[in-house]
């Protein structure tokens, strides 16, 4: 074991946990573990972890804590009991959260003399260690530099601001993101497949075309800055006319339409609010306002 | 102008019909063109294109004409009353539109002799002639090899199958993942907007983001094939957990939640039908089934 490298102590070894924690070991630094069910410890134990027998211990053991438990709920049911030991510590909670929760487990972790950092993990567990994998970062900036070459063993760690919800909304704003490509892949992928393509043959033409798509993304964010979306590219009303034929389509080989209805939806508020001849960026004009308030 | 190329007509100079043009002309390719209002035509011809009278003598003048007008019924107007003498060219049509109109337009032009092939453009304007850039085609085999030197001045030609649905339906099921994507971009965008990030510092992280993004898909189209979604890196039930912390965080901003609601509420099908374990290619099995056919 390289002993150069920073000690660590990881808390929570689900899925994620143990990837940080393997990746960890892998790149040689002495690290802790503790996981409410031990027995999930046990392989990295035999890759050479420490376990440690209750999370106090497990925090005291390392200069810096890495915890990624279920949610904030979990995280305090784990700490609050040796909240008054862990002063001078730093803790780097990469566990899933509200930016709100982020604010109260920054304003715990200060009343307890502890440093506190807040993250968000922007891979599946496979993708822990890859220098490409972002890991989002908020709150102090000083903690952030000191421990900077320690988390770049876990990714490429991206520092957003000192309010320590930022990572918690980019989060949650990626992750939306997420869901909606994933979603209306597998749309598209129900789509072809009702006519007998395998979702192995379509998803390179989806892959290529989210290439495409991404570069609409940039030409769009200029747009959604200045608040002026000029349509010379397509326009809202050209997409209307367009989401018409997906819809029937769906509907004609019994695919589930809640979605591309939603997006049509969203689209004609746009055009009612007179974006019809504008580009596709407009419709946040709409997102911006709740249905129910416009 | 280079008279080793095919010449080509191009019925419909709207944004795209114009762009397709332009990228003939580029190349060198006699062009003739013809539009409804003929003052659209006027920067063509200014570039060397021919000015049609008629959409007869437009047909007539190449041996291959590329129609790109509104939608299918706009495509009749225009060139039903011409149909007795167009036998013995070929038409691809470029027009946006159901599967089934492709249907419906490839006999429509079989019953008069004309040869047909049915096109998706996968860009906006300034994507065309980018040899990148993908067009998709289906119906006859034949008809497509004999014009791939000529459609790939536009840009990549894909050919997808003897079935002239075949495009319009891989286009619908594409447009459908754009939109999403899109709408779940201008989400993200408007939830972290509305703690004063500009969309130009979001969308590089957003843009890294869908990389990743793009890699899960790949993992997931196999499961969709097989039917088996292994949750070994995340389950719906830890998706569920988090997508929790886009609605509150999008409705304590007053950002409209109607998007992430919808996501959520396939997730909860997928889990309540036994795939709460299982990886999120699993939302499939409920999108298959329209919510109100359960
Ligand atoms: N998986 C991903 O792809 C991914 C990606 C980014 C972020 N994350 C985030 O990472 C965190 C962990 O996710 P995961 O995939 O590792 O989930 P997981 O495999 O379900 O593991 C959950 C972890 O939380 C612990 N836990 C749950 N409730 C607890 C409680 N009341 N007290 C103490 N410990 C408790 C579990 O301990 P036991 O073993 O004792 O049950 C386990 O260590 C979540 O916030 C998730 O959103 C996950
Ligand atoms: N723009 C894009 O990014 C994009 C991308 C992929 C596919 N497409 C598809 O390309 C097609 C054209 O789109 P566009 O962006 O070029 O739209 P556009 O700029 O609105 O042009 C529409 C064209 O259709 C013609 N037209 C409309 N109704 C007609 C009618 N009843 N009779 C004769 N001509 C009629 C218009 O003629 P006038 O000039 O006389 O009005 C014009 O040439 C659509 O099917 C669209 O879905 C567009």
């Amino acid at each position: 074991m390289n002993t150069d490298r920073q000690a660590v102590t990881v808390i929570g070894l689900g899925s994620m946990g143990s990837a940080l924690a393997a990746a960890l070991l892998d790149r040689g630094h002495p690290t802790t573990v503790w996981n409410r069910s031990a027995s999930r410890a046990r392989p990295l134990v035999d890759r050479g972890a420490r376990l440690a027998a209750t999370p106090g211990e497990a925090v005291a053991a390392s200069p810096l804590t890495l915890a990624c438990v279920l949610d904030h709920p979990a995280l305090h049911v784990v700490l609050d009991p040796f909240a008054a030991a862990l002063a001078g510590r730093t803790l780097v909670n990469l566990t899933t959260g509200a930016p709100e929760q982020a604010h109260e487990a920054a304003a715990w972790a200060g009343s307890h003399g502890l440093d506190y950092l807040d993250g968000a993990i922007m891979t599946t567990p496979p993708g822990v260690g890859n220098p490409e994998t972002m890991f989002l970062y908020s709150g102090s900036s000083a903690v952030f530099e000191a421990h900077r070459p320690t988390l770049a063993a876990l990714g490429d760690p991206l520092y957003l601001g000192a309010d320590p919800g930022l990572a918690s909304l980019y989060d949650a704003a990626l992750l939306g993101l997420m869901w909606s490509t994933m979603t209306g892949w597998l749309h598209g992928t129900a789509l072809v497949g009702a006519e007998g393509t395998p979702a192995t043959a379509f998803t390179p033409v989806a892959l290529r075309w989210l290439t495409a798509v991404a570069g609409f993304l940039t030409t769009y964010a200029p747009q959604v800055d200045a608040g002026r979306y000029p349509g010379d590219d397509a326009t809202v009303d050209v997409q209307i006319a367009a989401i018409d034929h997906l819809v029937h389509a769906a509907a004609a080989r019994g695919v589930d339409n809640a979605l591309p209805e939603l997006l049509r939806s969203a689209m004609e508020r746009a055009s009612a609010a007179g974006h019809g001849s504008d580009s596709y960026a407009s419709v946040i004009e709409v997102l911006k306002k709740p249905a129910d308030a416009r």
